[in-house]
């Protein structure tokens, strides 16, 4: 009386993914995921192949995640003719030479933040890709989050009325034991660039920085006679937009008590929302109205109707960190299947690049002392779109 | 340069699952998802068979989850050699005729809440089942969500004292809107089985029940020519609790504004916690200390040395409402692979029984206006545990 | 270069006060406060007698609080032609016999909550107060904070739609500690008629109680061999409104953690509002509206347009818990003044008793384990009004 | 029967005060309140005289608060022998010159904030007050409510450990709309100075400032033809403490929906501490200790061994906005009748100095987009204490 089940016919997007760690973990998860969440669909990632540098591991992942292939050669991965997109989820410092690699075999690119440790590394990628006519994600996965979206979709439709001010902070505290290992690339880095991204993705681009740098833990590690490599622990900024509306912009590793809270509040001229990371599924919302009502309002962003929710659960069945990641990559794999734009939902190495490049006038503005110009967006190049193995 | 991936010789556990619509979502979710998450691990679910009335898309779901083969035949499923554990997600109505069958044929069994619509058919459920010597969960998602679970493990610990009263609600607005389609089975059936067994695994067995049950709406909706069936939209309770303790428990589907609202506050003679499944990582606890500093803390339970959470993700990266699930599903199914017991973490029959049993003490309490004792427990019978399968 | 401060020539409205405890600070502070804060106004009370029981303490109350004379003798009070408004502010059991004087001599009214210590009582003083034509007085001053005046002109306006269930809660854990004095009068009579209170304000009144009384702490310390006369610590009880609408009430004064929690849900069938007194200032309210943004907000009832809030600061700053005293009883001799009337945003003797029938009904309630109806309102007698001093 | 209520003979302290409006309201509420509220006490405040510019006004104020005399001539009330406080309660333009006089005058000083509208003009204040050795007080009120208090007291006794960050900001919105009156000293002047005070008395001297000032609205207002005088309506600061910590300030009169949001973070290296103006009884606070439980406590601080709480009411019975100009007045009484310090826990002119000195650092960088040191505190004039009428 079985029948046995016909085979999912949906074209294939063969990944092929650079990394087995914590990030890893959370794109093998989204590829995983997408096929059932994302249904029916025009597409399924397939895990292809997976790379990394310690064999050991890469073995045990490509086992535990289910890819069909396994090397510790980067360059076996990116040269695959069979792999449609290069998923790099690996080390920071791994980011630049195989996206690179990948982009010049012709691969979609995805590539986890920070995109590269210098602006200059993130303009080459950029420009790389564009020219190359790729589509390229860089994972800013918490424009993902449907509280995020919706923000997003208020300010656009002019809901908020014009954007006046706004407040961005990513607060942790994993650096304030001297015993815990810090984030190696420094807080600026390795969340800086997730706030800034934020700021950019909900206010418009940063024409203007006064930042102020600090390393108080990490001092008091030098002092012990340990070599850290980590230079910033907390970066504080009084920005301008290009809009001319004001903001600050902080991110710390040292702030006791606080787990992953990536928080904002953005005051329009006829109303303002904020956030919380630590409480991803509500956005509070304010609209100017009946006076006697006035007052933030807890929108649990989880129904039907509400943006990256529908594919979801149930009315209010609360969603994780995780399905930022796994929205989001949704979301590059359809660009990449039917050719429609990452942005502006999705961050693109662009993005990549101009978040770089605030960190980095924020850096120079700490050293200085004084205000620092965002650099100008890179030129656009012309783009030579890849003949694409999925357009057949 | 490549290895192909060795295959994952962890011993695969048949799944037969009944169901494809939300919970069949759900569950499949769990069952893809826990191969990877609970790594490395003695077994692995394998999705064989499943099974739903309407062959499309009973169909639909063999492709769209991976099951191997489909039939609209429960019966195949429940008689299929391969089969190691029958998963009953399917709707209210049948979760009692398949489930026996399944116990009959010696599979181990997990059934949707609530376990069947009368206490009379949970017996039989429980009684087969013990008798029969299978595993068996009641699937109480809600316990396996870390922050409920560290409430449990404090109050077991005797952290917070005596416990001497507490209050469970949940509250949703679903029902609220005539033209919106309500529970099928009433309110106390859909979500308060749900905050019965919080109250029980919390807080211990419920002695005695005052209930007042009403329904705004659906007399309404009567008046308005309309059947519903449905005749319960509130449930109401004051209840005793066997150690002496009081509280307060109810469900409600008109709760306007309320999405989701699976809430409880227990009190102890040294602490307390209270926790919101609408904030479901937060746990808010209190413990006697230095008086200045008096106050609930919100802990978020998502750190790696926190129950359950420590196989996910990093520090404070929020889990959602489909983790109680997954947790849940890899409790039972290490339970099946190893012999120990589902029960106290996890819900079995018996537990389900107790629910059905509290409901009914209730309904005849607001029928008769009198404090009702809950019925006794059934006696366990002799266990005759099944020739595993598994076992070899 | 001076002038003089003319007069204050409004009309006075001497007090005659008993207790010059907790409630005679409370009262004391109104009184004084109310002069230039309630600016301009037809009358200004004068702190003109005070009594109690206590020689020296009754004596240093009159000059700490600016009482013109004071006795021990309350009599000399309630007969002193010069008083206008006799207000007991004393203990629980001093309720009933000086205000029948009081209101024998023609004295409009205000006493302290409970009203009196049995229905019985409070019938006898409601009775005679209305046979009198004398304004009276129950002080449930959380009628007078504005967050609860807002809640209830929106239920009046129909804001929320048809109230279709509602939830009542006063926690304190005054009584947890075995060594502290738990109240006297017991949980019910202390704290319960507040709450109780609270749900006649919001909801109306309340048809059938069914409840469930324990004190597990008051056992213990009677294992001791200490007798305190409290027989109640927790009082919970499943209601039905003479609406048809359920609700939850209890009190308890052993929920370890909460300091003064008074609160509630309301929810209609277009909206809902929930409040708690441990944020007193702050009301949040749901209404249906554009279901993307759908969620209780925070509003801050202390803007010049909010109702009982205009007369005291700027915006949003805060009111305490005083302030409902302070409006209560400007409310109270505003209509002492001017003959307006009591109810309904004050709680008269009627309210009192009604308060202490719910109580009743819950204690036999809990005594038989039978839904208990509610005892029938009191028939009100023919006024007769008193000949006011005040009118001349 | 009576007794007559013999009089208070405690100390009066006689108050001389200008201004009728807001501010002289709230200080003559707790002229009249701290009578009995800080009871038993050595001294009780006398409302002697009040000026004020226009007569109608100043002579209604008088009766309205109880002043036994009034003047339009602020110099009458500077001169009167009989007054030994002089409380600067006007309008932020007549701050200094009367203040002055009454410096010379040897009265003791209460100013409102900002105590001037320049450094310059603040100096002159503090010297004059120093070298004539009369008690000063600048008006932070925010310092006097017990959850600051609190705070002050953790940090004091390191129960945070070293302090490592701290964001402060004071958000309104009463600029947004270009209808309402704005703050016509502007943002930083009305609001700046209260929330630079409230960083200086948590964390310490701020060495540096790089900030963004900008105008949106006051803009808009001036396109339209309105002339404001309004320059400033945000400051958004990032700068750095004395000790070395970052910190982030921002003070906005046009964040839509925030009423008055006084709020703040402290990190420091074993705990933090935060606080919101909205919600003023609470204090959140996290220490680290069994890691299970980690999280911020919501501390309601209104208990009777809490700092300030002991004098008010039971246990959480919430204080106000104005119980901190209370306890602040009362404070600063007691410094005058007993010779006590008013620092640390009150602001002195010193205070009210150093605020502006940070505002004016502010204005410099924004002007220049450089980081600007503030300036050096003023060298402290030998104190040439006034002999003091109190002291007979």
């Amino acid at each position: 009386m079985y029948e046995t089940t016909p085979p999912d016919d949906r074209r294939p997007l063969r990944i092929g993914m650079l990394g087995y760690a914590g990030m890893g973990k959370a794109h093998s998860n989204a590829y995983r995921t997408i096929p059932y969440i994302f249904w029916p669909g025009a597409f399924r990632p397939e895990l292809t192949a997976i790379t990394g540098r310690t064999e050991a591991k890469v073995r045990e992942a490509a086992i535990r995640y289910g890819f069909q292939r396994y090397t510790t050669d980067w360059r076996t991965v990116v040269e695959d003719d069979e792999i449609d997109v290069f998923d790099n989820a690996g080390p920071d410092a791994m980011h630049v030479e195989p996206t690179l690699a990948a982009i010049d075999a012709g691969k979609h690119v995805a590539c986890e933040k920070p995109l590269a440790l210098s602006a200059a590394d993130c303009e080459r990628l950029y420009v790389a890709a564009e020219r190359r006519g790729v589509k390229h994600l860089a994972c800013f996965n918490y424009r993902f989050l449907p509280a995020v979206r919706l923000a997003r979709e208020l300010i656009d439709a002019g809901d908020l009325g014009e954007i006046r001010e706004a407040r961005f902070r990513y607060s942790q505290e994993r650096g304030g034991d001297p015993e815990v290992s810090p984030w190696t690339a420094g807080t600026l880095n390795a969340i800086g660039c997730h706030v800034i991204d934020q700021a950019r993705f909900l206010v418009g681009e940063i024409a203007r920085v006064s930042a102020v740098i600090t390393s108080p833990v990490s001092d008091r590690r030098a002092e012990r006679g340990i070599e850290t490599g980590v230079r910033m622990d907390t970066v504080a900024m009084a920005v301008e937009f290009d809009s001319g509306a004001p903001g600050l912009i902080d991110a710390s590793s040292i702030a006791t008590g606080r787990k992953n809270q990536l928080a904002w509040e953005i005051n329009g001229s006829r109303g303002s929302v904020a956030w919380d990371l630590e409480d991803l599924n509500v956005l509070r919302v304010m609209r100017r109205g009946d006076r006697r009502l006035d007052g933030f309002a807890e929108v649990i962003v989880c129904e039907p109707w509400h943006p990256l929710a529908g594919v979801w659960w149930d009315t209010a069945h609360l969603l994780g960190w995780e399905h930022g990641h796994i929205n989001m990559l949704a979301h590059f794999l359809d660009a990449v299947a039917t050719g429609s734009p990452v942005a502006p939902y999705g961050a693109t190495f662009h993005d990549g690049l101009r978040a770089a490049q605030v960190s980095e006038a924020a850096v120079e503005s700490a050293r200085t002392g004084r205000r620092i110009e965002v650099a100008a967006p890179a030129a656009v190049p012309a783009a030579v779109p890849v003949t694409q193995a999925l357009s057949a």
